[in-house]
């Protein structure tokens, strides 16, 4: 059985059973043993990581750069065995996908985070000369991470967004591995560790569990030595937890379900149809669809230009090889939530049935439905099936597709494809406005799958999307933010305030906002 | 029957029930009756604010700004009348607190609020030349509003904090008024409406409902159409809609309560001891101690000069004239919360009865534990006793006051009186770092009430003073990033961004992040 990693110490898990991840390119259960964890350890994670939290008060935002970069360096030494583990426990390819994308995005991330934790800039610091008052965002205190089984490197929960911008704020991490990739997450800890140690971190800096119950698991993100928790995953899971952290008034942020809606008009489908049916086919089965803004709506209005498309886009679903699936779960609800929107009255297209048995699949599907269809039950029309499928929703008028967007849930993303030269706009101007207030992240003319670690990026969105519209998970220093609380000193003396907080700069760098203005210079 | 605001129209009520507002200083029942809502009003004001947060797409922050200065004027205009209300209501001074203080910190906040939303930096604009990816906040969507009994005019559910910070952010707002100050709340509402035809918002923007079920309450605060909540009131209630709110994924932004503890270390005491008795008294005892802020947990270390100022301040107790309190509700629950204290031990120094008959009042009163008794029961000592009345705590050592600060739940404030010279710094440094996590504001040397409308203000912090430590309900530009949704634009057409992410600046003043550096200036 593997160890967990507890207040510093690889040591055997106070378990209550084990579990094993599985090949998802041969359905073979993989050797590696992990435990399920009981309270035992998750309370003595917690005590680790609430006296991590006050040892991290004395620690600078430098120091913690330092350990991220060593983090960073550690990953990239040990890379060939990520990459190889992680092959195996996701089935994704190692050069185009694991080592060429995800491992540098990840060690990419980590000095992003490294370079906003030893500047400051990320956490606002607002000062008032007038009456004495400056504030800042400071730690909010032991983060729990879910990660998610579709980025096992760049979200993984000891090595991905949330860990960088949890650890960058100042916080302790006690990271819950996603059963689909302990391995993976194991190494990655262990990589931290070694960091964390040559860095002079305190113990319980990070911590991994690999499993708990769901009842531990909610227990966990409600305790009072928790700050915050950072939770990407399944809808259902993640809702219990956020009934559990909001009860406790622990703030949780989750990223839980998004079906990505793109509208493509007709103009934009006369002037380049054959080119945007090949952008959203490979946006929609890249990674076998297994992306939070995989597209899986597609909103289109009835006409000869939608009718070529849908024909070019059926035969591309067709003739695409079909990419393995993280898992036989996933594989599984993929095959169940279509068969919810066919029994909804979905028309089939291509699609809908088992694939190669020899491991996680199923075959690439496109549905079809009328906004009448859609709007007559648009709750049960927006079943998310995570995977490569979308359903294509195709309306009579503008009018049919803003009513089909005002009855949108909350989504990460929304995508606009129109004509370069207007002859959209009138259509646009209708939908355009609606969709920006269900959606995070507006796009025009681009697929919504790649998510750029960009400051301006908002990953996030209106619940269910999320939970809270305020904050994105992707884009350093805003990710950050979800992980720290607003601190005011009022007449503290001078000494007592944070380097940050201090009339003289502490670098040089930071931006801080004083008597309203944005400056890097010291305070005269 | 008063009429409520709705859609624009001052009309009759779909009452179930009425309610009549008391004269504190006269415990007489007021003339003037006012609706129980039902469903039905809160359903049509639902409609009404949904329609105008649809219409306020297409207005600017500079129209708005034009609005919420017209209702400051508004406001001036008819001073006279708020504030004979306000003091018929409330009990509150004329002069002293309602014309002197409130009204002009009402219209201070207004005013600023509007150069908030004509400014636009408090939307932190981001911009990422090299991606194409720009955001923004942008307006959340109808903001209910459930206003405290305590500021009538600067925390009014139409006129304070939170309704200025939502329609500066964009957003029309749904008013709940105060049980206890109904006509003053429906006199801002009239101010409101007026200002808001005459700048041309849509019907709608200020809504004004006066009281509803518990459950229809819960139904408001979790309906679809909602945007965000923002509540300052009881714990109780506070909770449950909360718990409401969460279930729908819709934020809500609570000040519940707060004890604002305040170590006054042996250093101060002998260099100070007496100012700080005169500071203390007047800080507990202003407004009748019905701030959010009032100092309810002063924590000592036993020696001489802790016995000096107990009996100083015990004294003072007993020579002050004893204020008014706002309602019959206060004065019972005052009345109950001190039992509750002195049932867990707490020895009376002064006061714990009742008082004048003819009004509501309760005797200004002190109580005092020992660090053992508080540690025995910290969460049962922790009741807050909202009114004119504080909890001493004498510990026998800095450890025993660190354990005493560890046990505290989150609190608006916390304070540390400590010698000029240095003499308490070994105990400020060991108090301080636990302090600083556990409050919103750490204040060194003051009284907490004050509470200025600062930039770098936070009028927030960890559960349960409120229910997310990233937010502050006081503070302009700061505020209204609660009622905002992050906003993001990829690769969407220039002319088609919101004005303050073109590439040329509105206005020349907004401030926005460009690549990382904070700039006023164009992007070329």
């Amino acid at each position: 059985m593997e160890n967990v990693l507890i207040a510093g110490q690889w040591r055997e898990a106070n378990a209550s059973s084990s579990f094993q991840a599985a090949n998802p390119a041969t359905r073979e259960v993989l050797a590696a043993e992990f435990p399920v964890s009981t309270w035992e350890d998750c309370n003595e994670a917690l005590d680790a990581a609430a006296a991590a939290a006050v040892a991290l008060r004395q620690v600078s935002g430098e120091q913690i750069a330092t350990f991220l970069e060593a983090y960073a360096e550690q990953i990239e030494a040990n890379a060939d065995a990520i990459v190889d583990l992680a092959h195996a426990e996701t089935a994704y390819p190692k050069e185009t996908r694991l080592a060429g994308g995800e491992l540098p995005r990840t060690t990419n991330q980590l000095r992003q985070a490294a370079a906003a934790a030893r500047d400051g800039s990320w956490a606002l610091p607002t000062i008032d000369t007038a009456t004495g008052i400056r504030s800042v965002y400071g730690a909010i205190g032991p983060v729990c991470v879910f990660g998610p089984n579709n980025f096992p490197l760049a979200f993984g929960s000891a090595s991905g967004g949330d860990f960088a911008a949890a650890i960058a704020a100042g916080n302790p991490v006690i990271a819950k591995a996603n059963s689909s990739h302990p391995g993976t997450t194991k190494l990655f800890a262990e990589c931290a560790q070694r960091a964390a140690e040559a860095t002079g971190m305190p113990a319980g800096m990070v911590q991994l569990i690999y499993r708990t119950s769901h009842a531990d698991g909610e227990r966990l993100v409600s305790d009072i030595r928790v700050g915050a928790t950072g939770y990407t995953g399944s809808r259902h899971a993640g809702l219990k937890l956020k009934q559990a952290a909001d009860l406790a008034g622990k703030p949780i942020y989750l990223e839980l379900s998004s079906v990505n809606p793109v509208a493509i008009l007709p103009g934009a489908l006369s002037e380049r149809g054959e080119e945007i049916a090949e952008e959203f086919t490979g946006s929609c089965l890249m990674g076998t669809g297994q992306f939070c803004t995989n597209p899986g709506l597609v909103m289109l209005l009835a006409g000869e230009s939608t009718e070529t498309f849908i024909k070019a886009i059926t035969d591309k679903f067709a003739a695409a090889p079909v990419g393995t699936l993280l898992s036989e779960g996933v594989e599984k609800s993929l095959a169940t939530n279509l068969q919810v929107l066919v029994d909804a009255g979905a028309e089939l297209l291509v699609g809908n049935t088992a694939a190669d048995d020899g491991r996680f699949c199923y075959a690439n599907t496109l549905l079809k439905v009328t906004a009448e269809q859609f709007l007559a039950d648009p709750e049960v029309m927006q079943t998310e099936a995570f995977g490569n499928s979308s359903l294509l929703l195709v309306a009579d008028t503008v009018d049919q597709l803003v009513q089909v967007v005002a009855s949108l849930e909350g989504n990460l993303t929304g995508c606009i494809y129109s004509s370069s030269e207007g002859a959209d706009d009138e259509a646009y101007d209708q939908i355009g406005g609606e969709m920006r207030v269900k959606v995070g992240r507006l796009l025009n003319d681009k697929m919504p799958t790649g998510v750029a670690v960009s400051a301006a990026m908002n990953h996030g969105g209106p619940f269910p999307a999320t939970g809270h519209p305020a904050f994105t998970a992707v884009g350093i220093p805003g990710a950050l933010l979800r992980f720290g609380m607003l601190q005011c000193y009022d007449n503290v003396r001078s000494h007592r305030l944070p380097g940050v907080l201090q009339d003289a700069s502490p670098n040089g760098t930071v931006w801080r906002s004083v008597d309203g203005a944005w400056t890097q210079a010291n305070i005269s």
